[in-house]
């Protein structure tokens, strides 16, 4: 927020309490649970002026949303490299999450085009990035790579390095060309809407069989079983009396 | 609409007719007349993909919108050179209106910051671009120059060139380095919410006495003159019996 100059008027520990609240009241044990700042407009009597609008937060929780259907899950996603680069970091930083996205409107229509689920953005010198909501994993010779830069650093990303780190897989955050994208043994994306989901189909040409392969299926499986663990969990009070009302 | 795939159930005759019906119903005169198509959701009960979202019109007729207020027209606009680039054209296309304004939103704030009026923004190579909803042109020697690639081809920029061409200056439309912009004799910027409007100081450096330059004042009469003799307008018929009613 601070990046995009959308510093809503309250602090890390309202938001945090409020975020709580919210899903103690829904009752939900299995949320998706978001919260995106707006800029909202400049009063009309103040000058037209990003500077003069007051940002305001906007929070959900509904129950658990999976990024693609269990049937996807399943057999894997079908992803193209898209024909348009990624905005660069220079430009806007994909590290302050946005849904500033038409670069990636623009992939999700081409890839809807060729028949795919998702598309995979290079960055302006051919390098994987991500798309849109997930970073991207390869896994060649039992050893996983994701990009290091030009991406969100996002919270199941890390989730994924850390896992590694548990199960003593390798995982290199670094520059990943195309060719190591095109000529890997599996893919899969990461996200919070679904975890771990291994891609079985890159511009049309078949990875691993058309199944999610083995490294996929083992880290989703930890990832899971983990998680349900309370890995990565932030505990919800629900006896709580409600506090606002 | 085409490029960002954002048609709307409207015929370009259709929007033409609805255009006409809108400032015809206002009565303005001098009216500043918008149009912007949005995307839409999908409807609930389909996938969220931007291919089942529904893309609709707006579109709004208001008194005459300057781009600054009129003391910052006859003093001249401030200006600096943002640090962020412009986003590339391999990612959105500019030539493509949009309001899609990361890039634009963050140097606006930065121009706020140094006390400035608005920001221009370089490409990923250094040369000058545009900013938030106005071209830039530089006169250096009585010549014009106006950045090709990276840039909206504005309406009011094409009627600058045109202008241009019925006053015998020569303007050229090329790339333009930061280092032509900074040495210009002149600087001014086009939009269509104010025509011509001198540009008199860069990064805080004074240009041309601080007030704008001679060939900025000739193409500023010039474009008020030819536009009230009813160059680049459109004839509305206020007496037509109201079609809708």
């Amino acid at each position: 927020m601070d990046y995009f100059r959308l510093v809503p008027p309250e602090s890390d520990a309202d938001i945090r309490a409020m975020l709580h609240e919210l899903v103690r009241r829904t009752g939900l044990r299995e949320a998706y649970v978001a919260m995106d700042c707006l800029r909202g407009s400049a009063p009309t009597n103040l000058r037209r002026h990003p500077v003069n609008a007051r940002p305001y937060l906007l929070a959900f929780a509904v129950p658990y949303v999976w990024l693609v259907p269990q049937e996807i899950r399943e057999h894997g996603m079908h992803l193209i490299v898209a024909s348009n680069p990624r905005i660069p970091e220079q430009c806007v930083n994909p590290r302050a999450k946005n849904f500033h996205w038409a670069d990636m409107t623009r992939a999700m229509f081409e890839a809807e085009d060729k028949g795919a689920h998702n598309p995979v953005l290079l960055d302006m010198d051919g390098n994987v990035t991500e798309g849109p909501g997930f970073n991207v994993f390869v896994v060649t010779d039992g050893k996983l790579a994701t990009p290091d830069r030009g991406v969100l650093e996002g919270i199941t990303r890390g989730a994924v390095i850390e896992l590694c780190e548990k199960l003593g897989v390798a995982c290199e955050v670094r520059t990943v060309p195309l060719e190591e994208l095109r000529n890997a043994d599996e893919i899969f994306i990461s996200s919070t809407a679904g975890g771990v989901i291994g891609v079985t189909r890159l511009d049309g040409r078949i990875l691993s069989n058309d199944r999610p392969g083995p490294m996929t299926a083992r880290l989703t499986e930890a990832y899971w079983r983990f998680r349900h663990d309370g890995w990565c969990n932030e505990r919800i009070n629900y006896d709580l009396a409600v506090a606002a009302e």
